[in-house]
């Protein structure tokens, strides 16, 4: 089967890319030598995209182009190009606030649906070194730094009305991700959807039993209607841990092709229900000489680490750079205003701590119901031992989602994860 | 002063409108005869636009024309005159849904920014009918049923997420209108704004009074908030009794420049309010005849019938037309899903009008300590009898917004009215 793809437009190989790439004179000085001299290596272990890595003898630079169907999936799903220039269109939008926090970006090219952008290196993704066991003191805080500046900025607290109408405006354009997402983790994993799966026979019965709660079923609804209706700021729309890079000493966020304005604790949920899923896995991870229950806890002491730098950060810069329309400064210049306004800009901030387990609960379940399987339980290759770790998580996000108010710190997760 | 507009835009007078005219054959039919035989008369009482009724031997049309500043304030207050190529979509986009509810919508002239339309006749504007102590039946009802079809249409329940995102992208830009609603309604009304005013110095106390009540500013700057970012569906976003035309049997919802992808109960919120404040006024139109009793229970009891129709057609239509891509219906095949879902709509529902309280406080205040205010308190010319009214709308509305839970179903506002 041949898709049909814009005239301009073909997947690139190595001989295309190095062409492409010579014709580029910034980027060419930067890999250096001649385009003979240059390696290359196609990684894309995702889902969806081609990812080059290029090697000169003076640097080297990564390639990121969009392929016209889901990769993970095969040529039968179809899926528009347009998904690179949204993740460019983030990468640049939030440039000004995330120096250092992302891979740089150089170049789009819109004809190619090709991303020119640092290569980090030796950065590995986080979830990855998290299943082999080690530890990256910073990475949770860099994540919610990014988190906290990224979104205070495009709020309607850091940004002018019109600045977020513009980002509104460009981002309510990037259906075919947040179709993926509307459908893949809302609506899929608790209906009759050929593109779910889980461990079979294990979680056979969880399956059919939570297909058949109403009440849960009607709860995760209601997430979904509100990551469709919520534009609380541009969001990344996929910050899990395999969505991050690192080495002990530097973070970085990438891969931001589901962005578009929506809820702010739809990040933040996704970030602790993948550190939750990874520190619930680490038994399934056990060697003899290494039982992974010290690994475990410190994973899960990241989310009070990244719950607290979060909202920290945020009311910081709220304090620091209020600038928009929403709670505009003029409104509260009596200095009686002070305390209230503190006050309802905490309020805030829980109201984004509930919305972040309300996710975080959706996120999980699909990752253990539904079509995209998480590497921290799937790389336990014997369902005896993955079961009852994903049946676990199930469950403890199905609190997450049927009784929130137990829920009113990451110190209560952290409880719940360890009381299981 | 004269402000810069695009080439091709000028201000129509009686003849350039007349040729504008003559130049589209399908109008030019509609009025019949020949352009000097067509009458011309320009009635923009409005704040912001030239409308021109035209007649001719046959029929007649209505052409509304941005100019380029806010009429009301003259021309130190400078305004794009884009509004009316949001008028114009808004009327294109909710035409399916609409048919008899607003005036029909015929032509649009990008370079003039002049919309041609069915003229009304012998339509009055609601509001006016309603203070000269006239009933209108099905008016309340109309506008609820308009409200419905138009909201649920093009909500998430209605529409599928990339025609909402179509509406949302277009409509993000009405950025000039949407900052108004900001500035005028939410922030300066409580604020020390220039362009505040009010019933001096009878209410000086209040306004005081209001402008020091930090909890009050802070409630209402979380409605400006979920005004800016819950993005529920394309509402008209001025739906107060001024922007209805009526006839003892037809009503015609107009004027909805500023419309754009928001929060349903802020439409909702509008009308009640207006309605509220209509009976409110009511004493201060008394003659020695007519205490105005009569009508001013009248129009209180319209605020029940109003909110009555709309809840239950929402509810019909997301019965019979769900179609979009929260709560969709794929999760709910279940047979035991039926009662539950129900339940969550119901619940949805409610909601609106808990939204509909507050954003109906928020509109309350602004027409009494802001920059526009209400033909229904401003056309009782003596202050003394003025005041008091004003007076207990606004502490209504402050009721509103500070007790919320005491307003569950629109009979409780009746209550709380006839209170007073
Ligand atoms: N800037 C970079 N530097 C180095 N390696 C990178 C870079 N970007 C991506 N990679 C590598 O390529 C892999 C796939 O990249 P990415 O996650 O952006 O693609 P994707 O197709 O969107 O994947 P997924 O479907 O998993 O989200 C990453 O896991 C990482 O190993
Ligand atoms: N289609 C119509 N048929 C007849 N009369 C109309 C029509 N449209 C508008 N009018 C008249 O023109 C007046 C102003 O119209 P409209 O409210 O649309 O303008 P505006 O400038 O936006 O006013 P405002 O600032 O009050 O909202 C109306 O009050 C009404 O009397």
């Amino acid at each position: 089967m041949t898709l049909a793809t814009p005239a301009g437009y073909r997947a690139l190989d190595d001989a295309s890319l190095r062409d492409f790439l010579a014709g580029l004179p910034d980027l060419r000085d930067r890999l250096g030598g001649r385009p003979p001299d240059w390696s290359i290596i196609e990684v894309g272990d995702g889902n969806l995209n081609l990812v080059f890595l290029i090697d000169g003898p003076e640097g080297s630079l990564c390639v990121k182009q969009s392929l016209p169907y889901v990769r993970a999936a095969g040529e039968s799903w179809p899926l528009p190009l347009d998904r690179a220039f949204f993740e460019q269109s983030y990468y640049r939008a939030v440039a000004p606030y995330s120096e250092g926090l992302t891979p740089r970006f150089f170049y789009y090219q819109p004809e190619l649906y090709a991303i020119v952008m640092e290569r980090l290196s030796p950065h590995i993704i986080l979830r990855r070194g998290l299943i082999e066991g080690r530890r990256y003191p910073g990475a949770a805080a860099a994540v919610a730094e990014f988190a906290a500046r990224s979104t205070f900025a495009t709020s309607d607290f850091g940004a002018t009305l019109e600045e977020k109408a513009e980002l509104m405006s460009t981002f309510a354009r990037n259906t075919s991700l947040i179709r993926i997402t509307a459908e893949v983790v809302f609506t899929d994993p608790l209906a009759n959807s050929p593109r779910n799966r889980w461990t079979s026979p294990a979680l056979d019965g969880l399956a059919a039993e939570f297909r058949a709660d109403s009440a849960l079923k009607v709860t995760v609804a209601e997430w979904g209607r509100r990551f469709l209706t919520e534009a609380q700021a541009l969001i990344h729309g996929d910050l899990h841990t395999g969505s991050v890079m690192v080495t002990e000493t530097d973070t970085r966020v990438m891969d931001p092709e589901f962005a578009f304005v929506g809820p702010i604790g739809f990040d933040i949920g996704a970030f602790i229900a993948n550190l939750v899923m990874n520190a619930i896995a680490q038994a399934g991870h056990a060697t003899p000489g290494d039982d992974r229950k010290a690994e475990a806890d410190w994973v899960l002491s990241q989310v009070p680490v990244f719950w607290d730098t979060f909202s920290s950060r945020f009311l910081a810069l709220w304090d620091e750079k209020a600038r928009g329309d929403a709670y505009p400064p003029a409104m509260f210049s009596n200095p009686g205003d002070a305390a209230v306004l503190a006050g309802a800009r905490k309020a805030f901030v829980d109201r984004l701590f509930a919305d972040a387990i309300g996710y975080a609960g959706v996120k999980t379940i699909r990752r253990i119901l539904g079509f995209a399987h998480n590497a921290d339980f799937e790389l336990i290759a014997d369902p005896a031992r993955r079961a009852p770790l994903e049946a676990k998580s199930a469950r403890l996000a199905r609190t997450f989602l049927l009784e929130p108010h137990s829920f009113r710190t990451p110190d209560d997760i952290v409880a719940a994860v360890k009381a299981l």
